[in-house]
């Protein structure tokens, strides 16, 4: 962005230069500069008046300059993040949404986190067809032109990969908000209900069950009971407005709104009709639940209750005593989020947070409280409850039930220890 | 994103080549070719079976590719576009949202429009600071961390320059919606109310007006009565969740819901509380409406109920008769939309189109009506109402009162004519 402008001088940001900057500033900055003289007095040298000379001398770039935009380089750090180790390949991996650095409840398409089983699918779309056969009275197969002529959705859902926080059930402790609950987030979607799509295809009465495949290189396939393919799952074409990015499935994707993320099959080429479950890979060796008997729970879809504070966190540690904004999201794939609680002292005594509307059915709800921090150790900890009246739990309660086998449907609460030194620790109590 | 795989093979999409494909291709491909094979029976070459084997025999990209995603490359026309004979310079001129190509009522943060006086400041926030001072007990110079300091709210608002439609006063009528409308945007933003900056620096009772100015080498001003800085004015450090992008202020813009974009002033840096508005260049040589009799209003802040279709459009002809989605937007200054009609024969007969929730206040408002098109020649009008009661105006009613030596706040009802070839042409009725 800065072609259409000469470089700013390089010359260190230091009193003898901002007061020279001051002389030769006029208007607004005459008195900028009269408050910061009275700032700096006060001897605090973060007061010291802006350089505002180096941007405010110089025309910056036209409208031109970027048909696209993207972010400033000084947010350059704000990105998705994944963990070499974690896997064979980054074509089989997973990334994570930075939270700790976001605000609202809307994901940038650009830091939305990636689950690929095979890699990014290279779609062009001129060649891209849905089908849907099976148990239908007459089989389809359509263009992406074809489906966005149907009646369309608007709706915003959370995404969750069920393995989101798996690493915490034996306690990994990753150090960061972005590697714990970074597996989710949140956008608009805009497509069409699939119930429309199998009624077109005149939808048989003996079928039960909806296998959806995608045209990746995993053809990563699941099956999904008919009744929640007739309620509320779109084919979505589009997310915040724009089409879907090639890393989210573009361009088409089934949207199932409030259960596991790996269900929302990505470059969607098929959907095919039975009257039972086709207990292919992803349902069978892996998304079930192991307990500690052996045994595995099969098809846990739903994704329950959950939150987590964004700030302060590993990542965002407190600079600072006195006057902070404690942040956190919350969801639950059952409905809305009715209250968010949080402590301060590992869940002894709770307030309630500000919930920030709009607060939407299977969508992330952004909340905040208030606060001003002594300088004392804190135990930090976020418990949401639903309007179903369901309440996150504890990690111990979760593992009393399900044991530490599974590496999916963690939605404890989470404990962050703030220190002294302001540093934030990823803690485990009890 | 090709880096990881091998270039697909450079044969033409042609009915053999589709043909190989399919004889060559195993499980869920077969049955594609199976139904696909009826399909191109039928004759209709749109269903001619997917070139599916260039993407699903390969590795796409990693999780590791992209830290931060961008659009595909099937997606390059979708961009903001400016108009260079519009203006003498690009660093003071504006370009415009692709409106035809969005879904729902969020704009991605890469194609909200812009709209600059000296081109886009490049800020390092570390260096930015926001003066309060004038009438107000205490003078205060903030840094962006002490801004985030302060509670936070979270608010989708649309943001519309006030010129926007307003070559076609004179019936310039330039052919695409998003020329003609494409100076508005919407996003969630995150910030600080107003009125907890002016309460921290003690604003005095004879403060009734405010300043706000810009670090831009314009120096962007512009006078805010107090009540409305009181009322629901942010100064906003986010946008779609990320931090503002340069464009659009970095790293703090003053919000002001519902009133004119000129007024939500970019890299903001300085706040004067007044007793008197300052009349600055921008209120007094720019954004005041010239009346027939040589008059001009001033200060004429809100931006009235407003609607335009968005599909069909110049850019987005019919392709074909029979089922097609009729999308547009609608928004209002003066709070929720409440509700929009659409017209196929040029303002004689109106039904009510569907709203797309949440419908919110001073934000834009997805509606759509599902339609079935005859091949005829149609005059498509749509017509908002808001939570007031006013209903948008038809372009005649609204010159009669203000004539046509305005640029400013032109909030008419559009009308686009599609013809039997299924163009689409912007025209004047009446």
């Amino acid at each position: 962005m800065t072609d259409r402008k000469p470089k700013a001088p390089g010359l260190p940001a230091s009193p003898e230069r901002r007061r020279f900057l001051l002389t030769g500033a006029a208007g607004g900055l005459a008195s900028a500069g009269a408050l910061a003289g009275t700032a700096a007095a006060a001897g605090n040298p973060e007061n010291l008046p802006p350089n505002v000379a180096d941007w405010s001398r110089y025309l910056g770039s036209g409208v031109d300059a970027q048909p696209y935009g993207v972010p400033s380089e000084h947010e350059a750090h704000v990105i998705r993040r994944n963990v070499p180790w974690l896997t064979a390949t980054p074509e089989s991996s997973v990334n994570f949404t930075p939270l700790h650095e976001l605000d609202g409840f809307v994901t940038p398409n650009g830091l939305c986190f990636e689950r690929h089983h095979g890699g990014v699918a290279e779609i062009d779309p001129a060649d891209h067809r849905l089908m849907i056969h099976g148990l239908v009275e007459k089989p389809l197969l359509f263009t992406v032109a074809d489906i966005k002529r149907f009646p369309q959705e608007n709706r915003f859902h959370f995404l969750e990969c069920a393995a989101n926080g798996g690493m915490e059930w034996r306690g990994a402790q990753l150090n960061g908000v972005q590697y714990t609950h970074g597996m989710v987030h949140c956008v608009q979607y805009t497509g069409v209900p699939l119930k429309l799509l199998l009624q077109e295809a005149g939808l048989k009465t003996s079928g039960t069950w909806i296998l959806a495949e995608g045209a990746d290189s995993a053809g990563m396939s699941r099956s999904i009971p008919i009744e929640k393919a007739l309620d509320d799952c779109l084919v979505a074409y589009s997310m915040n407005g724009e089409r879907l990015r090639p890393e989210q499935g573009y361009p088409l994707r089934l949207v199932v709104p409030g259960w596991e993320g790996n269900m929302w099959v990505k470059w969607l080429r098929r959907i095919e009709v039975g009257d039972a479950a086709w207990y292919h890979r992803e349902e069978t060796s892996k998304y079930t639940d192991l307990l500690p008997d052996g045994r595995a729970y099969k098809f846990t879809w739903t994704m329950e209750a959950k939150s987590v504070i964004t700030s302060p966190c590993p990542e965002m540690p407190m600079t600072d005593t006195g006057a902070h904004v404690i942040k956190g999201l919350a969801w639950s794939g059952n409905g809305r989020i009715k209250r968010v609680d949080v402590s301060l002292d590992g869940g002894k005594n709770w307030r309630t947070a500000r919930l920030h509307g709009p607060v939407l059915p299977k969508c992330l709800t952004r909340f905040t409280l208030d606060w001003a921090w002594d300088g004392k150790p804190v135990l930090l900890q976020s418990r949401c409850i639903d309007e179903t009246g369901y309440v996150q739990p504890e990690i111990a309660a979760l593992q009393k039930v399900r044991g530490v086998n599974s590496i999916y449907h963690n939605h404890a609460i989470q404990t962050w220890l703030v220190n002294e030194s302001g540093e934030v620790e990823n803690v485990r109590l009890g």
